[in-house]
Formats: C-alpha cells, structure tokens, sequence
C-alpha cells in the first residue's frame, strides 16, 4: 500500500514520538528502549493481546560470547567465535556490520534480558533436540558440532532457553510485555496499521490504523517502527516470492504474519529483499537418537549427515530429494517424535523395506551397506556425520518414518523483509534510508538469511537485539 | 536511484513521446511497435551500438503454436500444446495471461519477426544440442522431451534460430535495428539514462541521461520503456539477490546488464521481484551423445536424467552436486564440447576411475553396475532418461569430463526484474502500476522465471514478444 502524502491527513487523531506496529519480540522490545529514551511511544497491535509469533515458539534465544549460563555450564565462549559462527549461520547477503553488532552485543543483551525478569537456568541439554523439554537454560541449538560448519568455526552451544517447561515463547513474551507496560509505552491492541504517511520530504510522519471500526491518523514525531512480523500466512506472496515454501503444510506463525508491514514498507519505498529464503522445519529428531539413521530419497540415497539441525537437513529433503525423504531406523533407534511421524514401512530386512516403499531394488540395500561398513569405524566418507552418530543399522525389524511433504509435518516460516541499515533505517533499493522508517523483526532482513544454515534462537535473537537497536534510534532521531 | 520530482527539472533538452532505454531485443522492437504505433520514439543506447545481450547469443526465440517452419518440418502443434509447455518452462511465479499472450500470440510473432526481414529456413535439427550449429531453422531447445516434462505436454520443437551458421543473435539484431530506423524512431548511442523524472502526481514523464558528457533531461510525454537488461554483470546486485550465481564464472551477457534499468525502476517505485533466481549453464553437450553419458556428484553418485536441457542439468550440478560435478563417458560416448572441458580422470575401469577421483571405493562402481544394468533394458528407474539415451556404459578407457565449478566454465543470467503487468506495465508492490512506466527483456521479470525450467529461447521470445507489447501500449498513453 503506498504511503499517503501527509497534505491528505486533515486530523491526527493521536500523536507520538515513536509508533511501533506490532507487538511481538521486536516490537516489545523497540517499544522498551523508545520509552527509556524519553520517547512517548505508542505500540499498535492488531491482535487481542501482545505476544506475536514470539509468543508461539520455543523461546529459544541465540545468545553467545560468554554468558553467565554458558559459563556456568563449563562452556567457553569469545565474541569471536560467535562471530565466526554467526557468520557462517547467517547466510549469504548478512552485513559484517550487523553481526559484529549482534555478537559483540549479545552478552549485554542476555543480561538485559534477565534484568527485565527473563529467567535462564544454569543447566546445560545436552540431548540433540530441537529446544530442552525441561527447564535447562542451554543446549546446541543448530550445526555448530555438525560438517562443514565444526570445521569452521569453534563449537559451542548458544541456544538459550528461558526458564520454562517445553515451550518457552509465552513466557518470554508475557517478560517483556510487562516491561513495555512499566517502560511507560502505550500499547494499542486490536488496532491494525493500514498505511504510512509520509511529508514532502518524503519523511514518515505517521500511521494510519483502523481502530474500534474506524481509520484514525496516528502521528509519529520521530519515526515508525515497523515489527508486524514475516509473510509466512500470505498465500499470494508466497506464491509470488517464496514458492518453494508453499509446498510446507505447517505455517510457523501467527495470524498476522501476513506481509503488511512489509507492503506497508515498500508502499513508502522500502525494498523488499531476500524474500525467497524461508525456514523449514521436519522435526525428525528429537529423540536425539534419530540422527543415527539415516536419511533417503526415492531411490534409496542419502543425501546429508542426518546429525544436521532439522532447518538444514529439511531443507535438503525438499530440494535435494524433492521432497520424498524417509528416515531409516532400526529397532533400536526408533523413538516417538514430537509431531509424530507415521511408519512408512517396517520389515525384517533392508531388501524388503526397499521394495515396501517403491525403491529401485538393491538400491537402499547398497546404502545401508555402504553406511554399515563405515559407521563400523565411526566413518562416514560420504556425507561427514559426526563419530557420535554413526553405528551400523543392524538390529531388525528396520522401520522407514514417513519424512515426505504429503505425509509429515513441514513447518516454513519465511526469512525475507524489508532492507534495514544495522541501525535499523529502512533502506530503498538504491542503499538509501527512509527518514523516519524503521524495521526489526522478520518484518525486515535480518541475522538470519537462509534456511540452510539456520540456527535455533536465530530469529528471536535477532529481532529482540535489533528491535531495540530500532526503538533506541528512533528515540533519538527528529 | 531515486526518482528526480519533474519540478527540478529546469529544461527540457529533448522530448519524444515515447522513450526506450536500452536497445537490445527488448528495446529495438519496443520502438518499432512504439514509432508504428504514432509516437515520436527516442531509443538510449549506453553503448556505441544497439544489440544488446540479445547480439552475443545464439538468437534462438522460443516460438510455436504451428510456425511455418514447424509446420514445413512436418511438426504439428497448437496453442494449446504450446501452453501447457510453457506453464511447465515458465517456472513458479509467471501469471496465466503473460503466458496466454504469449503463446496465442507467438505464430503472429513468428510472422512479424519474418516481416522485418529475419530469415528461418524450414529445416530441422534432431541433434541434442544448445543450438543447431548450421542454418536449421528449428531444434528441440528446452526439457520437452524429457522427464517429467514429457509426460505432462505433447513435445513438440519450438527453438527457432534465424538463418545464420553457429550463433545468430547479431544477425538478429541487425535485421530489428535496420527495422527500428526504418520505422523512424531515432536511437541515441553513448547515452545513459541515469535517473527517472516523475510529476507529482507519481507519473513518470521523462528520464536523465548522461550524453556527450553532459546531464540532459528528455522528457516523455506518453511514457518511458525500460528495456536495459539484467543484473549479471553487478556483483554488488548478485551478491544481495542470486548469490548463487557468483559461484558461476562465466557473465553471459553485455557490460550493459548492471541492473541499472532494474533500479532506475524501483526507485520510481517499481518492485523488483524474482530476483534470486537465474540460469545457469554448463554445456556439457553438444555433442549430443554425451547426454548417453551420466553425471555423478563427488560421491559418485547420479543427481539428474542426464537429458535435461543443460540449464536444469546444470542447475543440479549446482544446488544437488554442490558444483562438483562430473559426466562420465566411455570411449564411444566421448567428444569435444564447444567450450572445452577438461579430462579429470582416464581409466580402463571405474573401478580406477573412482579411485582417481577420489571418490569413495565402490560408489560410482555401484552406480555404473545399477544404471548398466537398467540402460541394457532401456530403463532408468531412477532418473528417468528417456530411452534413446540409455545405452550401458562399457567401452573403455571411461573418462571423467570435469564439470566443476572449480574446473569448467559455468555461465549465468539473471531472471529477475521489475514486476509487470502483461501489458508491460511497471507495478508497485501492491500491485498497483506506476503511470508512464514500461519495462520489457531482462528488465522485468517475464515469462522465464526459473533456470530449472528453462528452454533455450525463451528469455529472446520474452524480450521481443513483450518488448512489442510495451511499445504499443505506451504509444497508446496519455
């Protein structure tokens, strides 16, 4: 929707300093640094309540460079070495700039974060999982042990989850909400930002939103703050921009992950960048003991080291097997998985599992007789899995769990918004910023670019980080 | 860069009706359609001369429907057969009236081209091959005989390549220019358009231009056609939308192709979208017999139906292979390919031949003993390669042609561009057109959106069909 000119506004119906659309991990926390920086900051949220899709996940943070729950877990960690992982995690077209900020900043950030009442305990998961089930505050949340990245950069884990059973994104989110409402920020709910407003100058000067069924003129003296989330729900845009990502059946978001504040970015002249890339995600593992199986296509081959994070090695299994994908265990491997995965096939054999799924015959055979002989000696020459997940598959009955697109659970969320400078000034395709126009969140381009490379954490991460880098130069701009 | 407010426009040096910037394919028959159609047209041309990109390659335009030289080779095909086709080719993203148009249109276009005086000769071409290297008028350029393309269209040849031995691109290109002047529009060489100038209600009235090194203003009074190409040769643009082609390293096409026309665009408030995708060619073929071969990554295994078109074969080399690529061929199979590619290994078994390439023992013997085995029978359960290509490979020596990214030549394009309307037509992100602004060619993205789908022909078809379009309409507004 392209920006009104602020000659057509004849009333503002409110005003602030800084208006923030949105009122997820980003927003909240724009929202926080705004208010301490003496702004009057007014929070628009179209939902009932805060919460975001940061409210729907595991609120795993990615968090590094030494903090406290690192360190008490034994774990030796530099901003050095996060940076050379992060780097490596991000993906193709992240700024050096950002992530220098994200890594040298990321201690403060934990412990700003724990200051607002965020609690983290000191215990180490050491289980490969997608977040702790329990409460422990830490595990290795993406490839850092796993070929090719171990071989680039110092592993160490940085996924931080909040103190919470299971899934942590409520709980984090209902922290940082009470910090905004004791920040002195106003937060807006069910009121949906429709446009920008821009002057002459070409200057964002405010929002317009629909409120209580009717469109009011929201003024913002010192600049909009866009953290209304990714376009994962916005079947169009996808089709238009992220395709690949249609053919997942789960969509890891909230309603409002529709797109608009990217299209109400653009519509003020924001480019829209890196907009194929998502996230996705086929929860294989946990239990941990999955990565010890491994892995085939349609015709019986592997195709990654299944010790990869799940972002990794499902992306592969959509386009390197085209989306036909089934793990291969043997008794003693198989475990329930959290979203379960239906049994393709169980039999005896490997020859009988091969023809029960349709396989090429003597094909997984070959396999399993090439990764036997190898994962005798810990070896694993063709895909690199680590020592500690390779053993042979030897223990009868062998079971195939169903890892195809129209059989499992394929989560997306998508990695593409708006072009921001670090700072996070909207930027125009040219390199230019938006006077006025900020973005954090997924309702920008990020930390975290490509799926492929993806780390658990990488998303909150980056959108609570940068959504206060936002809020605090909004605060400060005129 | 941003769009120039007309207000800062003082002077007005020159002025035309309709004004093309860029005169390759796109360019050069946008202002016949635009002169025919009544407009004072005003071509810019960066370079000393028209051509384009369109002038360095083999001029092959994907044209059907029942052309006369399909029909004088004894080919039958319809609208509707060339439809479903190209739904297939186009990829994901392209709308259903661009390719309407296109295909209803394309017998008409055939004409049209003959018209102004671009000769085909009605001759066909049954060599697998990127083009006929002689006068043939026709060949099978895209994946229509191939899996899973076959079974889902009726195959049919629609590769028309003008009558001109090896490439015809500048034989193309010199038969629309010696058309654009005689139709009376006039082209300005050496000028480079720099910046668009817009009114204030958002209409795009004119252009700057770098002439005889000074700024000039051209105003359009009727509208501005981009037609400047791509984006291949600006790393900078490669590295923060198709990064992937940066691993290729061959730039196929003119110095032109720095997305400036993709630019100027946006910063009118044109959206840019497909912009990650490209094609990628690595031509292992011609001859065609190497499509008997098979390709194998660095575990010796096979990825594709080795009688793809090389744009989708090459695609798999890159994003299945990890651009470690092999064609293994026995001694019958092998020949010399247009860009050579070297010998990686030579051995009388392959047996030795894995072990040349250090690959890991037993693999690619594996794989030769499965597709020998199957290819005896005319079968490939796995891939799929139709039969005529399926023949055991077993006279030695067998060599490995090396088609890595590290030992051979990967050449690439951009497929990405302004978003258009089919009319050509430059849309904002909401879909909404920004009046007075065309683009065609490269410029926008068309009916090719996707290298793995890709036939020989079709960006040529797109820039010319659509370049036409765009003239017209143009000539047409007000």
């Amino acid at each position: 929707m392209r920006a009104l000119p602020s000659s057509a506004v004849t009333h503002w119906h409110r005003t602030a300093d800084v208006v923030i659309v949105g009122c997820g991990g980003a927003g909240a926390c724009a929202a926080i640094e705004a208010a301490r920086g003496g702004a009057r900051t007014l929070v628009l949220e179209r939902a009932g309540g805060g919460g975001g899709t940061t409210a729907l996940s595991t609120g795993v943070c990615y968090l590094g460079g030494g903090t406290r729950v690192q360190r008490a877990c034994g774990f030796d960690d530099s901003v050095a070495d996060m940076t050379d992982y992060v780097r490596l995690a991000a993906g193709h077209g992240c700024d050096d700039e950002r992530i220098r900020l994200f890594c040298e900043g990321s201690v403060e950030h934990f412990e700003w974060l724990c200051a607002l009442g965020v609690e983290f305990k000191d215990a180490y998961e050491p289980e490969k999982t997608t977040h702790p089930f329990g409460e422990e505050g830490l595990h290795m949340s993406g490839n850092e042990a796993v070929h090719p990245f171990a071989e680039r950069a110092r592993p160490v884990p940085r996924g931080h989850k909040p103190r919470h059973p299971g899934e942590a994104g409520a709980y984090l989110m209902r922290q940082l909400i009470a910090a905004v409402e004791a920040s002195g920020a106003e937060i807006l709910c069910d009121c949906r930002a429709t446009r920008l407003v821009r002057d002459d100058g070409g200057r964002v000067v405010g929002v317009l939103a629909r409120l209580d069924g009717a469109d009011i003129a929201i003024g913002a003296e010192r600049g909009v703050v866009l953290c209304a989330g990714g376009f994962i729900m916005n079947d169009d845009l996808l089709a238009k921009h992220a395709p690949q990502l249609l053919r997942c059946n789960y969509k890891a978001g909230c309603p409002g992950d529709d797109g608009s504040g990217i299209l109400l970015g653009a519509g003020a002249g924001g480019e829209a960048i890196n907009m194929a890339e998502g996230l996705v995600l086929n929860a294989y593992y946990p239990p941990g003991k999955h990565a010890k199986g491994i892995l085939v296509d349609a015709n019986g081959h592997r195709f990654i080291n299944e010790d990869a994070y799940i972002g990794r090695a499902s992306d592969a299994m959509l386009n390197k097997a085209d989306g036909r994908a089934w793990l291969i265990v043997d008794n003693e491997l198989w475990g329930k998985t959290q979203v379960p995965h239906r049994l393709a096939a169980v039999e005896e054999t490997f020859s009988e599992l091969e023809a029960s799924l349709g396989m090429p015959a003597g094909e997984l055979v070959h396999t399993i007789e090439t990764y036997n002989r190898h994962a005798a000696r810990a070896e694993d020459p063709l895909f690199h899995k680590s020592a500690e997940y390779l053993r042979p598959l030897q223990t009868p009955p062998y079971a195939a769990l169903d890892c195809t697109t129209t059989g499992s659970i394929y989560g997306a969320l998508t990695l593409g918004g708006l072009s921001t400078a670090p700072t996070g000034e909207v930027l125009d395709a040219g390199g230019t910023s938006i006077p006025g126009l900020y973005a954090a969140g997924r309702n920008a381009a990020g930390i975290c670019r490509e799926g492929r490379t993806y780390a658990s954490g990488l998303s909150i991460a980056d959108a609570t980080f940068f959504g206060r880098v936002a809020g605090r130069r909004a605060a400060l701009s005129r």
